[in-house]
């Protein structure tokens, strides 16, 4: 008679929980054959569950059970009733159960596999395509299996921690106001208002505003995002943010909270204790040593700012490419890579095509020899000693080691340094390719120019949002010298990846008026775009500040994946493609009729 | 010199905490101005955030805060620090911090507010419009505060309570694939895939199964949910739900669970104990006594169907209405009201037309006599006395009582009964017009059948969805006697209104082929719709099932709120509009051209 699994014969162990503690127990097991094995007479099996693996014999004295067992294949699911018995000598120490294994005496096939299109391992080399095009098969896998395992513990323990903080978890609208010349939002279309269109949200940035004007004082909320923006390898048009708001505080109460929530997680996750308070790092002094606002810390190669010192040496000592770059607003800046880890020459000749890939006319670069002299460098025949021996002092370059130079552009000169720099760290082996070798380098990059100016249209533009709030002394310079005001802006930053962002914000209407004068944005402009946020400022606002972490990158780093498609669980692909459900897909014409909307696609793709 | 709140001096307390244990202490409290009494000398205020009230005196000898102090206005945003002193005799009994009040020695102002459009207070009648359109000030009244909280609370220990049940919470895409003939989805035009179209998920039902297909096991996630319907008062486009899924479980089990959370939601935040279990009802017997698979237990009024009795008598009993009724395959359902609390004949006659609103032709009713006899209706003069008799017996009615009757097309007859039973019980004040009155009877209504008949297309349609489990010994008739065919679905209902609902699934590949089979559904239709499900099926898929409570309805339910706008921060009105934004509002040309859409208003709306 078949046992009356799930009905009445419930499951009374994972497959990861049995160890020789059990020896003796009746127990019954649910999951998934993930190998099978026929030696003559009895059958293995290693069944699987989320938890683990437990092997299962089915010997031929339990005649129903073995004859089933016999048409067992990858994949089926099943399950199991039987004693937990000794392994014996035939201990297997790479399993946690490996002890044990349970003499089956029943068994149900609850359903059939047919052969999977890829093998359910740990390490398979299938094509990504193809395993997004059975996604479902793929989570089957124990690395996808155990990165979303850690990521709902990672939601789980941020709500919890936000809570205990007294945060409040309130929700925000997915369907906004589209705002003209903002971000590229995804847009709908709004069937009961015709020709008028609902933006999916980019971030919750004003609603959570509008949380701490209405008094909520402290907010959190774990969020979808959208962006419709060209996918890198690494975007996702949605994405989950930790989105964070409260009133009443300073910057450092906001990384007092964020600090404290980045150590319970890798506390609870890897059992690392994160050294708190983290580092800060000024943003002009970040750039000056690694070229950008989100460093890696893991190493050091710093670069060495020498514009000045060419400077001070007239007509670029000698050498007309820096004389030019600095007569025409541009830097100049140094590497150096210490002769202890040297590169081969072969090596050391691709990093300059490596420069290009990423911009650069080339890659001036000055072996230093005993005498201070530099080898292997176009720039030795002209630079004057004096300052060849000024930039080996500055660059503090010993005998052997190899100066690399970028001048130029400022925007530019950074860039490329700043990603020689990880590029030149991977290759000495300093960090590896991906993961954080052990390492974690939490930094927060404080206190950066609150506008940027665009060469293009000759004007000051917010470099962060138009709601941040400037240091109280630089208010004065805000219509006379916008480009000294710096603010309370802050990006956290682990290991070269910006993991959060946020600001102390503008609660002051009279100082919001100013800055948006300094921005050239007129009154009418601010009310069309902002209008619903200055009334509501207009009405006791608190000082407040936020932050909003990218959940996805924090997962991605937290588990060790190398792409954050692996922490998702239904990612897109670079085209915004779902390869399983094939989405976006056709809409027929009577459905797009009532959005009121007509697809017109460019002439190459319509239908002929 | 100014205090410096905030930076250094932080709040210390809230203002919903102080009692006369902390009479002596120094304190620093930080909110907004709720009311302000200036009596010539010391001027008073009671100071709101989100926790409480204190009441706040700046005496003249603080000379500089209480100069400050005669420029508040209400909702200003302050920050005070001061001494806990007793109010003596003057203790306000209806406040938590009433004992006591705060004598500042200094005072901020951080924000002013200009006259707010409305005053924030508990009860206001200003129209709901204008709240919307300030939002973040009606957030500032306490009702809404309250709710909103309360919420918060509701999602941080569901997520407890799921995570120690060991769930995972996993996310699942918003933009998905549209799903031809599916309900009303809000689409997203694609920029990157010109003239293709994502549809904004409706529910995550699909990937929640493939989480299961996964091996993820126990699924959950509180998840906000699309669907572009005609707005009803009480719906909205976006809604949130509690969505579960779990393998290798029975309907009981799924109930356990719902149950267990309920339990926890109803004690820790009302401090309520809900029994469980929770009683069972099939479908049939609910439809027979309240008309609909919802029913309101607080209160009796059962429906008494009289169908078989009429066709007993022959001829409608002398009745001729009756008799069409019964011969066009109508049903007949009566209600008593019973003496004891009668309605007056002008309520009485007002109940013909509320059933005429509800759709009715008309409302026939009866007045129990002496000896059985009927008056005061038009049934009376030509019915039998046994069918009279007959329908006495079958209601049990009494001396006094008043009979309701409808009968004619069974659809119409239920749901008109059903209103009339639930308009007759607030009439008769057994239930308030909101809220629970302190009863909560929650109900699972169980064992539905598995398909409807569409009596336009002369089909057979999935009740739920395609992918719900017929009970096993109904699989037989699938396609001989659908209509016989009962399945594992369930909702859950409290007090007349269905919480969430779900079933367990179809997992086996060849009863899923039988019931596409029998809803008429082709294999190529079914590909397009659910391909890759069906691939999905065919690979192991476990046994599972799960449900989805809606947690905007439980919100509003748990905390007595008159509508669903009053649980979500930022509704929108029945038309789909965000009175506070203006959304959805206009797109630019150049934008719709980069997602490859025109706007296609009706001629009556495009302008000229």
């Amino acid at each position: 008679m078949a046992v009356p699994f799930i009905t009445e014969v419930k499951r009374t162990h994972t497959c990861g929980q049995l160890t020789k503690e059990h020896i003796g127990q009746e127990v019954v097991l649910f999951g998934w054959v993930q190998n099978r094995r026929d030696h003559g007479g009895a059958v293995f099996i290693d069944l699987r569950d989320r938890e683990g693996l437990t092997q299962v014999v089915f010997e031929p004295d339990a005649k129903e059970a073995h004859e089933t067992a016999g048409q067992l294949r990858l994949e089926y699911c099943v399950g199991i009733r039987g004693k937990v018995v000794s392994r014996g000598k035939n201990v297997n120490a790479k399993m946690k159960t490996g002890e044990i294994e349970v003499k089956a005496d029943a068994l149900t096939i609850f359903n059939r596999s047919e052969p999977t299109p890829f093998l359910i391992e740990d390490s398979i080399d299938t094509a990504e395509e193809k395993r997004l095009a059975h996604r479902y098969l793929d989570l089957r896998r124990k690395p996808l299996q155990q990165s979303l395992m850690t990521r709902s513990k990672m939601n789980a323990l941020t709500r919890q921690y936000m809570v205990q903080n007294g945060f409040l978890e309130l929700e925000t609208p997915f369907m906004g106001k589209y705002t003209p010349g903002g971000a590229r939002n995804f847009l709908v279309p709004s069937r009961l208002n015709p020709g008028k269109f609902y933006a999916l949200a980019e971030s919750p940035q004003l609603y959570k505003q509008l949380f701490m004007v209405a008094g909520f004082e402290r907010y959190f909320q774990i969020v979808k995002c959208f962006r419709d923006e060209d996918l890198r390898l690494d975007r996702q048009p949605e994405f989950t943010q930790i989105d964070v708001e409260m009133s009443f505080v300073t910057q450092d109460d906001v990384f007092t909270i964020i600090e404290g929530l980045i150590k319970k997680l890798w506390k609870e996750v890897l059992d690392v204790d994160v050294p708190t308070p983290f580092m800060r790092m000024d943003f002009y002094e970040s750039m000056d040593k690694y070229g950008n606002d989100k460093p890696d810390l893991r190493f050091g190669l710093e670069h060495v700012v020498l514009t000045d010192l060419i400077r001070e040496h007239g007509e670029g000592g000698g050498v007309p490419l820096l004389h030019e770059a600095v007569q025409n607003k541009g830097i100049v800046k140094a590497m150096v890579l210490p002769v202890a880890k040297p590169l081969s020459r072969a090596e050391t000749d691709k990093l300059e095509e490596f420069a290009k890939q990423a911009g650069a006319r080339g890659l001036a670069r000055a072996k230093v020899g005993e005498g201070g002299e530099w080898t292997q460098s176009p720039l030795a025949k002209t630079i004057s000693p004096a300052l060849r021996h000024a930039i080996n002092e500055k660059c503090n370059a010993k005998t052997g080691d190899l100066i690399l130079f970028q001048f130029g552009r400022e925007s530019l000169v950074h860039t490329v340094m700043a990603n020689l720099r990880v590029h030149v760290a991977k290759k000495l082996g300093l960090i590896p390719e991906y993961g954080s070798g052990g390492q974690w380098r939490f930094l927060w990059v404080v206190n950066p120019p609150l506008f940027e100016y665009d060469e293009e249209t000759k004007t000051w533009a917010a470099a962060h949002h138009a709601f941040t709030r400037p240091h109280d002394g630089d208010v004065q310079y805000l219509l006379t010298d916008p480009g000294r005001v710096k603010c309370h802006r802050y990006d956290v930053v682990l290991n070269g990846f910006e993991i959060g962002g946020g600001s102390i914000r503008l609660h002051d209407p009279k100082v919001q008026s100013e800055v948006f004068k300094a921005l050239g944005i007129s009154d009418e402009e601010a009310r069309t775009k902002f209008g619903f946020l200055l009334d509501a400022l207009k009405f006791g606002a608190p000082p407040h500040g936020g932050i909003a972490l990218g959940m996805d990158r924090l997962a991605m780093l937290l588990t060790g994946a190398e792409s954050l498609r692996d922490v998702i669980p239904f990612p897109k692909t670079k085209t915004g493609t779902d390869q399983m459900t094939g989405a976006p897909g056709d809409v027929d014409e009577r459905q797009l009729k009532e959005i009121h909307v007509r697809a017109v696609p460019p002439p190459s793709q319509q239908p002929k």
